[in-house]
């Protein structure tokens, strides 16, 4: 036996939920993972917002805590940053970098907003840097499509990214409920913030599709690329649209190759869309995250499981700090980010989608054929149109038509449905929503 | 620029479906793969059995086809090997490890019989060894195992792992027909062999098993250590006796850890099991594969997708031959195996499972203190019991006892069904099966 190699030096920025996981996982398993990595870690400093506060649950010295990030990032070999935001996390990582050590971070905004500079420091140092933890919580899915994929060409990629949004379009699929009163359910039981902005107008899931595109697609895509819908305009009627259908409605996070007449570029966006209860999307329930791929070889892949939480997302740090801590001791360096394809990203306009509406209309000759007209005059070929006409409460006769398109370019499904607003035998256009995953 | 640096040699060995679908993905995405990995990758030969088949729908140079594949590993930096079975593979494998090659394979029975022996090759020759192809064909699931929940601790691994056997108890389960007739129409569509043993009685799933364990437990589990039971003993009344518990019955490939009174254990098994239609295994329909991870911290993970196929597993090659080759760019290792945990594998009787049986009784008073004497004096705890009395084709009334117990050995389970069949009361025991994933 040689003597053994000093420790790696790990520093957590982050005393919080994800931070207080991490550090007993680091000490619980010290033993497996220095196996693992063939060096023993050791956290050389965790850095907080506020001084005195108790975390003597931990376990650790409490001498390790400190006020002063910027300090500590200097001493260490591998900087685990999970404080979230923006700044001071960039200028964190980056003196981190520029001190020489790998950085293992979960941090979305900042990935999706600002990666290629991050990724530039880490190429200029020669460090790597790991951010597994940053979409899906648990979900090994970043890994899988850098490395596992790195030899197959990805079509697709649709996630169900946000658990909030997952649980609350869940329960009013299962109880019929109307969005706001399940949003404060969600909150009550904890599922959902106090502000639940982020989760429910999509900026969490968008963050998330630029990252997933990124890497997807070797090419650079920024939270502003990507096409952002949220859930407040989905109501217990589309829900049940999509239920009569034999669909159920999700937030998807959606990035795709598209061939467009200028060659092909990259459609990342956001929206509540219905998709068919037999696709294995469907059937993620609760506040569960999947990522579905669909790729060239390997063809359609998915990834389940929990997005969030303490645990869930430090078993994803810990992987990384694993990964960034074997090339430590083997040398060499991790896949870097590769942006080469360079592929443009497209307009909503330009992506191609399915549009299912369902619109109240007069009940009286020539309704269905105007409508058709409207639909043909954008070139929108139509697939299937469903009539019923119902008695409504005050003993009228109502019409509705139940119509779900091909597929066509978003620009051209939009303008349809803003033109078939405009017609005389249309009362109102009572549900549009995207249909996808067929 | 400087200039660009000699090529990386590839050596294939083995010229069927995958071996067609890896070359001809390598040469339609050889600018790609060069970018990604920072080097180009050049097909120096390929081992066919025989010389002289017309092979020009692969669009390769006729010379790089060779039938000395000894002579052919040692000039190559990255041998991939897809010939399958133990020898020449093992042999040409060592040889090239020796020549300094690192070397990717899709060799489950391999793998599952001798992996130690070829870590350990790979060590000694600082060469990587890569397989991500063995288990579940394209599903990324080896290097999440091994790389993404590297800082977790796993206690059980869960595979559907088999395609063919899938789709025949899935096909079973929606026609109600029997085993043979099911396997023979599995064969009319080309999901079952024209000898179908090893998928049938599970030797494939049982090596895929081994290799499952072995990563996820960090020891070394070997195919003779795995449980093995096919589905030939799975009848149409188990399949129905499956639906009215409000479960399905798969083929699967159990990898856990068992906590004895000696210490922690592996309990490595393939066996036919019900389990609850809620579970998201049982939604896994068709040929299709998947792989349920439980992890301490990162909770439930599911990974699904198509487990063979020429290009699914050649998609799955090709991301561990950009990883092989990124490491001889970069420079270090990949992570190679660890087995320092160095856990005994239990004997089938010390694993813990639930049991499901069916007894045809006589239809009289003290039956039930009977059956559920012999349940207790294996200490084996019944949860549910059901009593149905039908009456049969010659107009008797039939009493059925359908028994679920808790958790116990498979030791105790096993001596209580075969006491039970001893039971004047009882006249048959018509389905036992045990009952996973609750």
């Amino acid at each position: 036996m040689t003597t053994p190699a000093a420790p790696l030096r790990v520093a957590l920025l982050g005393g919080g939920t994800v931070g207080g996981s991490v550090t007993r996982m680091l000490l619980e398993q010290a033993d497996d993972l220095e196996q693992r990595i063939g060096r023993r870690l050791e956290i050389v400093g965790i850095a907080v917002r506020r001084a005195g506060r108790d975390r003597s649950d931990l376990g650790v010295d409490p001498s390790l805590f400190t006020t002063d990030a910027q300090e500590l990032v200097t001493r260490a070999d591998i900087v685990v940053e999970l404080i979230g935001g923006i700044e001071p996390a960039r200028g964190l990582i980056l003196r981190a970098m520029e001190h020489g050590a790998s950085v293992v971070t979960a941090n979305k905004a900042l990935l999706a907003e600002d990666g290629a500079s991050l990724h530039t420091a880490a190429a200029e140092h020669g460090v790597d840097l790991y951010y597994e933890a940053s979409v899906a919580g648990a979900i090994p899915i970043l890994r899988p499509i850098r490395d596992s994929l790195a030899g197959d060409s990805i079509n697709r990629v649709i996630g169900i990214v946000n658990g909030t949004t997952n649980f609350v379009l869940d329960a009013m699929d299962t109880t019929g409920a109307g969005l706001f009163e399940t949003v404060e359910r969600a909150q009550a039981l904890g599922y959902a913030e106090a502000d639940p902005t982020a989760d429910v107008e999509g900026f969490d899931a968008a963050a998330k599709a630029a990252i997933l595109s990124s890497l997807a697609f070797h090419s650079r895509v920024s939270t502003e690329d990507v096409h952002r819908e949220g859930i407040t305009g989905v109501g217990a009627r589309d829900i049940q649209a999509a239920q009569d259908m034999g669909c159920t409605v999700k937030l998807l996070a959606i990035c795709e190759k598209v061939a467009t007449a200028d060659g092909t570029g990259i459609s990342a966006r956001v929206h509540p869309a219905m998709i068919p209860l037999t696709h294995p999307l469907a059937s993620v329930r609760e506040a569960y995250n999947a990522v579905f791929v669909e790729a060239e070889g390997a063809g359609d892949l998915m990834f389940y499981g929990q997005g969030a939480g303490g645990d869930p997302t430090a078993s994803a740090v810990l992987g990384d700090l694993v990964a960034v801590a074997r090339t430590r001791v083997t040398g060499g360096r991790g896949p870097g980010a590769s942006s080469y394809a360079n592929l443009p990203v497209l307009s909503m306009g330009q992506a191609v989608t399915r549009y299912h509406v369902s619109l109240d209309v007069e009940d009286r000759s020539g309704v269905l054929a105007a409508v058709a007209t409207k639909f043909s005059e954008h070139d929108v070929s139509i697939e299937t149109v469903r009539q019923q006409v119902v008695t409504d409460d005050d003993g009228a006769p109502r019409a509705t038509l139940i119509i779900v398109t091909h597929a066509a370019t978003d620009a051209a499904l939009s303008a349809t449905v803003d033109e078939l607003a405009q017609l005389d035998a249309v009362n109102e256009v009572t549900s549009v929503m995207r249909v996808e995953g067929s």
